[in-house]
């Protein structure tokens, strides 16, 4: 597998994205498959975020990549290289994925995947307006971005369930208070769980990854 | 000037906004007024920046700003403390500006303001795909975000004339190449100007402020 799978996504207009995520989120349920949607703006270490997760989730579920970009295929690669079924996804230009392109990147994953994690497109604003269809959404704010993001992104925070935190190491170099961040977290959302992590050096990934793994074996039942 | 003025933008369908944007320009550009569209992911130093560069620019020039976000009114409070005039501009959800919507801003300005300059939502993605009528697009790109930024959002290294490479000071912590993420910029747009600069402590916007003195003086004539 040394080379990377590209899909370039079909757009459909969809009256109603919104009832076909739904649709979709039962049919996933049906087939045993959790569905993972990652978001944050460009360079919060999604990547990295990712394969962190996928050395600790794939020890009890088979697990996959989708990773969305308008163009390149450099994330796909590293997945891959890492030893994960990964296909890249090409979005045409658009600043999001929606449910039927959520679809159009799974039929490129081993059938048999229990665990689809989406690489979403880096933005804090268009990925939020599209429900994908994704049984959880992750949203990744890294220390560098600063602890104000979460009050001028709402809707990101609003739809998501779990907020990490990464780059905590680089906090001293940075302005960000965490307790500032968490805070302005739980304003746009008070359920937020909120796991501080270094994706880099794995720091704080295992507290998350109970929390996926506790989530995904509810759902596959 | 405690309080910020806040104008909530009306989203008008335009047909052709790149005929309006144009139209826009030949209007600044007749009544001497050069109009700058920063635009950057979220927390990659946009409001920073900003205030370096005004510092520079108020000695020879009226400037004023136009702040975009979905919310809050942070940044608009930040450029007026500094003692320059701010206006906050709420899009509503949208993810980027347009020409129109540049028009409503700069009601909010001085009249007889000489630079005008936005900083447009945070996103890499959607603000490029949207002439806003500006004589100059500039984005930033923070060493944090990772040298392989201007490969996966090609259009807004397309689209901007001048890049900032900012947060330079953070290069030692953070696996990031100058030279490679400048010749990714260049790959993308062969005609960039890029200057490295760290925004917190001013280093190398003397030079980026000569870049744009040069410029405005040009457009005003």
């Amino acid at each position: 597998m040394d080379r990377v799978q590209v899909i370039e996504l079909k757009e459909t207009i969809l009256e109603d994205n919104d009832r076909d995520a739904q649709k979709l989120r039962e049919e996933l349920k049906e087939r045993g498959v959790f569905y993972l949607n990652v978001m944050s703006s460009p360079g919060s270490g999604k990547t990295t975020t990712i394969l962190q997760i996928l050395e600790r989730l794939s020890k009890e579920f088979r697990v996959g990549v989708m990773e969305a970009d308008i163009d390149s295929s450099v994330d796909a690669l590293k997945i891959q290289e890492a030893g994960y079924p990964a296909v890249q996804l090409h979005t045409g230009g658009m600043c999001h994925l929606d449910a039927q392109m959520s679809r159009q990147g799974m039929a490129g994953l081993p059938e048999d995947t229990q665990v689809v994690i989406l690489e979403n497109v880096g933005n804090l604003v268009c990925p939020a307006e599209f429900d994908t269809g994704a049984v959880l959404n992750l949203v990744i704010l890294s220390v560098p971005e600063g602890d104000d993001k979460p009050l001028k992104y709402p809707l990101m925070f609003e739809k998501c369930s779990v907020a990490v935190i990464n780059k905590i190491d680089a906090m001293p170099a940075f302005d960000f208070d965490l307790e500032k961040a968490s805070a302005a977290i739980l304003r746009r959302n008070p359920e937020m769980k909120i796991y501080p992590v270094c994706a880099a050096s794995g720091e704080g990934v295992d507290a998350l990854c109970e929390e996926l793994s506790g989530r995904i074996r509810s759902w596959l039942g």
